[in-house]
């Protein structure tokens, strides 16, 4: 009863790529810091602890879709979870970002990284989508992971990085044991994401947020083999949702990796580069507003979405988000009010529709 | 005669798009902390004091040229100088870049800049490149100034940042205040570039490093007509370079925007970029190996550059260079392999050339 439901909302709709009314919305951490109520909970609780409580992860994914209206919510977690249940000494320094204490430095590195179940070890995330999915039956549900590279990159430079000149040395110099790291990092991933979908998750998604650093021949030989056995071992369990940012190189390759959703930053004309990359015709795209945007006043956001959601002219398929994260200190108004803008505008059919012809540009 | 010899030196040449034997090779920041004579220098004075030394400048700028045996000179320098001629205090803090002291906050902040004569309070780049001409007046010497878009990031953000947000913001929501500041650098720029041009330089470099945060309507509203009112002012005084990075979504407008030299980083293809974009029809195109690779095996890095060279078989116009500036660290054997490859390889003509009719990807 309640799949029937999940099945017909415009969320799963439209990654069925059946013509809808509207594009669904939905925000990159909608759920986050720029929220009243979430640094309330933040005043308690660290960062990691608040990942690894269940029922507060829940509530926070619950919070976001009721306080936002949007059309799905994603499970609040972040990506490094699984680097956490590695023993690797994960730590979110106030201010500094993610640290890793014991980073990948070396093949023996590698060689020492501990298999587990992440049904087992991550288990307190399942636990949270079993009860946003027992809280909001009816709400699609998102549930993630990060990609081979990005996690990779993070185990080899110990934390963040500007230009991730130690992951690719480490790519470059010891390639075997670095295929060795992003294989184990792809069988690890499809676990996690096919024991998120067992538990409720009606879609996947895979954050590959740093793959932008790297040119075409790095992505095509030491990354792209590894995310496509992630999409082949998720194949048929729910919708896949592939996501990057500083794509607009290497689009149409992460489209030929796999994911029936390309989400792209707003670096790109989303609906030229829809209608002009071979590699995307048949799947579903989403994006693309510049987070920065929202600090705008609300006239202006509204443009930008109505020029967005005008260029893409109806086409099925279209999931209308931000091109990445929501940041620190947006006004909450401001985020409600485009959910609110995207869900009432209704865009004349094929009217300034981008088609293969009508690309002029790029 | 300097001026003839200069103008049948392969860098020139391949600006008015002559076919050549090869491409023709400098690198981005080829004078820089990589080199152990640059460190022994800087040992003894700053970075701000290096740059306003002329004699220590052209020194170091004849350095990388001789050390490295490329194509072309760059005047040693930094784009920030003319904030630093502005009193806005710059500073560069060791370790954190750099940092502006009286950042521009409001409307107020921009009517408060100081009009003056590039000629006169930056007179040390160009004595610097009068030095340089006097010690190697056959060789070309590129001179260059930030974009409007780039300073203008500096200027308001106080310096480097991650997002760009403060300064997306003053663009979104003091829009008259912020085509002021953009007018106010470009007409500075003009000025900058010109004296530039007059006491010596071959070749003018416009670098727009951060341009490539901003999403295509961005880009055209708020950037594109200043950089274009540059370029129009520098018109016919010398082939000029504009750069970015993570351009790959507005490359097309960039070009659209001016100069004679498109340059690109490693985050796309080039030849194919190139074949594509009808805006690059007409134009030089210079990129765009990823300066991480030159920590890979000298054997990697001659691969790399034989498949870039090859892909744009022998098309006239093309500037052999990294996709940005050499990082610290860098081996300098590796920099001179590449330099050495480079000039000694010849691809055969055509062969795995791009043609617009070849492209099949993107």
């Amino acid at each position: 009863m309640d799949q029937t439901a999940i099945k017909n909302t415009i969320f799963m709709r439209t990654l069925r790529r059946e013509s809808c009314e509207r594009p669904p919305i939905w925000l990159l951490r909608q759920a986050g810091r720029y929220m009243p109520e979430y640094r309330a909970i933040r005043q308690k609780v660290s960062f990691l602890e608040l990942c690894r409580n269940s029922q507060l992860s829940a509530e926070v994914t619950v919070m976001a879709v009721d306080q936002l209206g949007v059309d799905a919510g994603i499970i609040f977690a972040d990506i490094l979870l699984p680097l956490d249940a590695m023993g690797v000494g994960l730590r979110f320094a106030a201010g500094d970002g993610p640290v890793i204490d014991r980073p990948v430095r070396a093949s023996a590195d590698v060689d020492g990284l501990p298999t587990f179940e992440p049904a087992e070890k991550i288990d307190y995330v399942l636990e949270a989508i079993r009860q946003f999915k027992k809280s909001r039956p009816e709400c699609p549900l998102i549930g993630f992971a990060g990609a081979p590279f990005t996690l990779a990159s993070y185990l080899i430079e110990g934390g963040s990085s500007r230009n991730f000149d130690k992951t690719k040395l480490f790519m470059h110099k010891e390639s075997a044991a670095f295929h060795k790291l992003m294989a184990y990092l792809a069988r690890l991933t499809v676990a996690y994401l096919s024991a998120q979908k067992s538990v409720g998750a009606d879609c996947l998604m895979l954050f590959d947020s740093w793959v932008g650093s790297l040119s075409r021949e790095d992505y095509e030989e030491y990354v792209l083999p590894h995310s496509q056995a992630i999409f082949e071992g998720i194949k048929g369990l729910a919708p896949a949702i592939h996501f990057g940012t500083n794509t607009g190189g290497i689009i149409d390759l992460m489209a030929s990796a796999g994911g029936d959703v390309i989400g792209l930053d707003w670096r790109v004309g989303l609906a030229d580069t829809w209608a002009r990359t071979p590699s995307l015709q048949n799947k579903c795209v989403q994006g693309n507003l510049d987070p920065c945007l929202l600090f705008a006043e609300p006239e202006l956001i509204a443009k930008r979405a109505k020029l967005l959601i005008d260029s893409v002219g109806g086409k099925p398929g279209y999931i209308f988000n931000l091109g990445h994260g929501i940041l620190p200190g947006t006004p909450v108004e401001h985020v409600k009010g485009l959910v609110q803008f995207v869900k009432s505008y209704r865009p004349a059919k094929g009217a300034g529709a981008v088609t293969p012809e009508s690309v002029g540009k790029i």
